[in-house]
């Protein structure tokens, strides 16, 4: 395969000079999805079973990071804040979301959130089906996230009609 | 939907303010799949046929946007450079690329790429498979890419085995 032919280094992690071929020629650099790692989201910062793949973080001058995250039915993050916002782009399945002093929200396959910069919040699965997105944020100072506590079954479930949450 | 209890307002633009419920409480934006807007690639910057949906660009604090961008068989972008670089999550199909200067690479379904700061260079589709990915790039004083001339058939199927460019 083409790593094979390259001089370099990381796969998915990238600053201002371009992977080379053994003879110097400039190249994009390519995360083959062969070589991608996933891992499980850890538990301080989620609840339930979460999976990330496809991680990257690009160095300085850029400073956008992103990964791939699968949400078993009723996993979620814990409550975190992006300093700079995140966007999400749902590629599966059906999700919940919520601001800190704010309704539960929910989302589907295709749809394309942004939670702005410094707001507490959380998002993850339904209780009944899986969600899968691709979350996109920036790094201020070197952090892309603040994690905080763990989102509660009360505060994950509460404002779920009765029907639903038992089902 | 949802939508219709909002108060505001663009879709996929967003700065440092929630939007809110009626009542005032904070809530994550979701630009809904069945709302967002799918434009054709303009012929000024891409050859062929290339849809674009889900355009988002943040606002100042935050610098990055991105868009979904499906390329039909033979379509490709025009060359570019991205300020701060790009990164690519290829969704579906088979594309080639190539920064200036070094040879065409080909990339499948599930890889991620990274085009650095400042390196002129196209992606696309093949000639016989569609393509489409995600893609990711961080303004600088406002511009996320500077575009420049087409990538001409020769440059485009340059490199190519004769057998498979002629098929």
């Amino acid at each position: 395969m083409i790593a094979s032919i390259l001089s370099a280094t990381p796969a998915l992690f990238g600053g201002e000079t371009p992977m080379q071929t053994r003879d110097g020629a400039p190249v994009m650099e390519i995360g083959r999805k062969a070589d991608q790692t996933t891992i499980e989201g850890p538990a301080e910062t989620f609840t339930g079973r979460v999976t990330i793949s496809g991680q990257f973080q690009r160095e300085a001058p850029s400073r956008v990071g992103g990964a791939i995250v699968r949400f078993e039915p009723g996993a979620r993050t814990a409550w975190h804040v992006h300093p700079l916002g995140q966007t999400l782009i749902v590629t599966e399945g059906v999700g919940w979301t919520q601001i800190e002093g704010g309704p539960r929200l929910e989302f589907h396959a295709g749809d394309i959130l942004w939670c702005p910069p410094g707001h507490k919040h959380w998002h993850g699965a339904t209780p009944h089906e899986a969600m899968t997105h691709i979350a996109i944020q920036e790094s201020q100072n070197g952090s892309p996230v603040t994690w905080m506590e763990h989102v509660t079954d009360e505060q994950y479930l509460g404002g779920t009609p009765a029907a639903e949450a038992e089902r």
